[in-house]
């Protein structure tokens, strides 16, 4: 099937085309960027720099795109809604990466997505594990937000917890996209508070969870910056109600997680970066003492927070085995 | 003043040798190491090998340990006990770094520090900035501990929270000791989750902020490792009790930390290892929306954590200015 | 078709267990590991804890050994000769990754590799760019010794510079094994020279220039101790002779490399880590500047400096496409 | 003394400002920076953010300079060449840590350092171990240039070797300027050749060492770049004169660096970052093996390669011991 990747040398971007060049049913028929339009995509990123099936494919403007079965909008925030009109016409599925469409309520979509206003037909929020993708126009989540999901589901889901969790997110430096302006002497050996009140991460992961599981949740979340390039550790502390016990817990997220096979509960070894970058899993293992859970959860930002995900997407839209052209294994140590 | 230092090539011997190299008012009398005996000390600690006040320096058995205004213990957790005889009668005063009498219950003391019981004179716990070290033997705080005790105590106690605070804290390597068997391979790049439970530092924040503060603190204190050397950033979450703002939080660490010149409150700036490493300095910031309160604190975990807190203590026992030898700037980038 | 894996917890283990269950030819026969022997290998190795095609997969001591196509010494140093016979008789081919039969000169080998004196019948040293892996046991290069290969072959085979070059090379701690004892304190943040002189790579480097352009060369060989966990990069001198000029450099490798699907030469952007690091890729780039040739040549020590080229031997011996199993792209950033 | 640093908030600014902080004869009189003119130094540079002393300071801008015993050149290559009039007048030494004027020969200069003949007053180029610092416009030398330079000193001065050696450089990332735009996932875990050819520190070296030896130096110079925040470590290739041993060369080293108490020769243990990373000390040590000589030296490019070195010669000029207010110790692990 012919796909388009709009925005192709951004961190999700480069990261969808390397796995795509892999996809044994996708052609790479159009890759956009207005910045290096007109060069060859081997010369501009580096990581497929030596695969042999990206010599010749160049970088284009995105005013030519053509028609495709599926078009993956991996531009800045704030930027694809004004092209909408564009990829609704020459694009069969358009599946967004970015996050301009991931909030509903409009007020905190304009304050935390500006611009998302200006295209008005609905995009469906689409967590691969939590339903089908039904719509034809799709926004994944934030990788973030994501990994957070995946902790709380089952617990809320399930009536474990009280419904006000403190989720305490550790992140590398790509999850800040390829714009940021930390030196790099600055950010290595550091680690730091990023935002310990207001990240837009925040509300999307009420969102979901509320969406998913009916349950208004009161939550906390922080974020924290790593230096490392790739990865997402998420520790998200809840009460039990009363009643509750490990048992239960454990049960809730074997019964979330028994059909997902990029979603995996660890009872041995705890979810970890090494073992999750390079890979499309998320880890996710509860642990609890007492009436405390505290529940890990990790995952690469850039594969199963983004350019993984939307590949799981893709087959599931065009009925592929969930797993086409997606690693299993982590690149460790 | 004659000192000793009881274990000088671990990660806080060799720190406290590297500082007191440079202390004015401070003869380095006796270096004890029984693997290392009768080596040069500047052949054997790489940081010190090029400071001219180390050559001619030798490392000794402990039995050959002469008469001293201060010893140090930074030996392995469970080897000083046994020792103390020896160090009761040749110091003056005794501080040790390590964990053995830091907890007062003597069950916990037992489960997590085997071998304390074995030495009965009182040890009084000793925190720089909450009193005066006026007992002959004192025990100093652990890193991680007395990180999360400067996060929280400002608000304990004035009673601005409910007692049931979560700390998330991260640490970096350096802190597990030099008998650490990880592959740096494995280390590299990693973030992980270390105990989400258990660690015996929770216990030593709650019995400390209950001796400071008289509150009984319901702690969820849970750790993670980072891919550093050196650092610890702790995130505490509590939440305000009705009817407290966030002035009274901002005067409440104003108070508690107007006098501390190594505990600094900051307004501007979150606190970061980058901020603190290689300095003696603990960073602490309170951060309000609604009612929750997110508390960053950050330290050097060799330097405010260890060795600089442990100069500091024998700045405050011998009546010399606090800051006497110790470094206020951090090494950054 | 039939493969073992001897040594399966190794760090080069490891990445070739990871290779394989991604390969569509190869049924994991065999798996083994002394100390871990029993245990489910997704226990074991956490790379592969989430692929589901590891699952099931045990690790069994040696001597259980049962008939395979092929086994794969990972084994430390020393070890595989005296396993030797039983892989003899139930292996119809035998390809080891370790050193033990590299150096042909049998002082050397004894000096460098003691044990392999052991193990008397001939293996054939194999780079799977020079020649076809005809005989039935193959010893696999060094990694640092097979990136300096790659760097000065077709300077020496053309005969374009004299043959007295300095190669200094960096390499990640991977490269020396589980077993190492450096603690990720002192990695971290740290470079340092690591052999000067005598590293046992460079013998193996001048035996295979000489074995493959027929030139005796006098080589400066010099290692460096990076801290990442994979990668190696060498930077290689040499004069070139007179009358030699830019374009026949160029020519040259581009000669040499013209059919090596996973040796490719660098016109644009000089080789770095990170652009061949979870690839099976080496980038090579000569640089020219008078008389002066420079080249950079850069692999992951644990894919085509190790697990990688043994797939790609495998694909060689039984007339497989090189590159089948085997990443073209680069995990980055 | 009273003290001003022209550029204050970049990398070696900054580092100067933290290190005068602790010197015990300097006033900073002045600390300038057109951006942030009219800020508290403590609200801009973080790494001095908890210094007492530095509460109050203020960053002004250029033109409000006063009069002062010695003023420090921090700024960017070729903005402190239009700036000397005013300097002059108001400096009675000054000394430049940028690279302006220390090329002498002009198409070099105006090559490497645009700008730099707007001001023709003579500069000397000033190593601190090679000379007093007679004349009242200093030039320091370049970090890599200088590290350079003491590797090699000895061999040549004493013509022990052909003087045609490879310098093979390796520096982190702070060596390049806070206006680098490298985004820190691209750096993080890479290595990379940064110049293999036409670096400007390599004119450099070989004008200093033919200055301070007489010998015309043929010098292969290269560069990369490391994925830390601070030092630099060079290796240096070169080839023994026929008859000379290694004895010569141990005792060339021992000669030249007798006397001074920050270029230490190591006979224990190579040079390595963590070994001077913090400190004032530049280590040195040639490792002979038959006519092969290899000279690993390294230091921290913002102390001993920059700021540190500038405080030294502040010393040296003003008849202070050398020492003062400089850290022989280095901030490892």
């Amino acid at each position: 099937m012919r796909v388009a990747v709009v925005g192709a040398t951004g961190y999700t971007g480069a990261e969808l085309v390397r796995l795509l060049l892999d996809h044994p049913h996708v052609e790479l028929a159009f890759l956009s960027s207005e910045r290096s339009a007109g060069k060859p995509v081997d010369r501009v990123l580096s990581s497929v720099r030596n695969h042999p099936a990206a010599a010749g494919l160049k970088l284009r403007p995105l005013a030519e795109l053509s028609d495709v079965d599926m078009a993956f909008g991996c531009l800045p925030g704030g930027e694809l809604p004004g092209r909408m009109p564009l990829l609704a016409e020459r694009a069969k599925h358009v599946v967004n990466l970015a996050g301009d469409f991931r909030l509903t309520d409009p007020v905190a979509a304009a304050r935390h997505y500006p611009g998302s206003a200006s295209w008005t037909e609905p995009f469906s929020y689409h967590v691969p594990e939590f339903g089908e993708p039904g719509e034809r126009f799709l926004n994944l989540p934030g990788c973030m937000a994501v990994t957070s999901i995946y902790a709380l589901y089952p617990l809320l889901a399930e009536g474990l917890v009280e419904p006000d969790p403190v989720v305490d997110a550790k992140t590398g430096s790509s999850g800040s996209g390829r714009t940021s302006t930390e030196h790099p002497a600055d950010r290595f050996g550091n680690f730091r508070a990023h935002k310990p009140h207001g990240h837009r991460h925040g509300p999307e992961v009420a969102q979901a969870l509320r969406s998913l599981t009916g349950v208004d949740v009161d939550l906390q979340f922080s974020t924290h910056s790593l230096d490392v390039a790739r990865g997402i550790l998420v520790t998200a502390y809840s009460r039990l109600r009363s009643g509750v016990s490990e048992v239960d817990v454990k049960r809730a997220y074997v019964k979330a997680y028994r059909r997902t096979p990029f979603v995996r509960v660890r009872n041995h070894g705890l979810p970890a970066l090494k073992t999750v970058v390079g890979s499309n899993v998320a880890e996710v293992a509860p642990q609890v003492q007492g009436d405390r859970c505290v529940t890990i959860a990790a995952l690469d930002n850039l594969v199963k927070g983004a350019a993984g995900q939307a590949v799981q997407t893709l087959n599931q839209v065009f009925g592929l085995p969930e797993h086409t052209g997606l690693p299993f294994t982590a690149v460790a140590p």
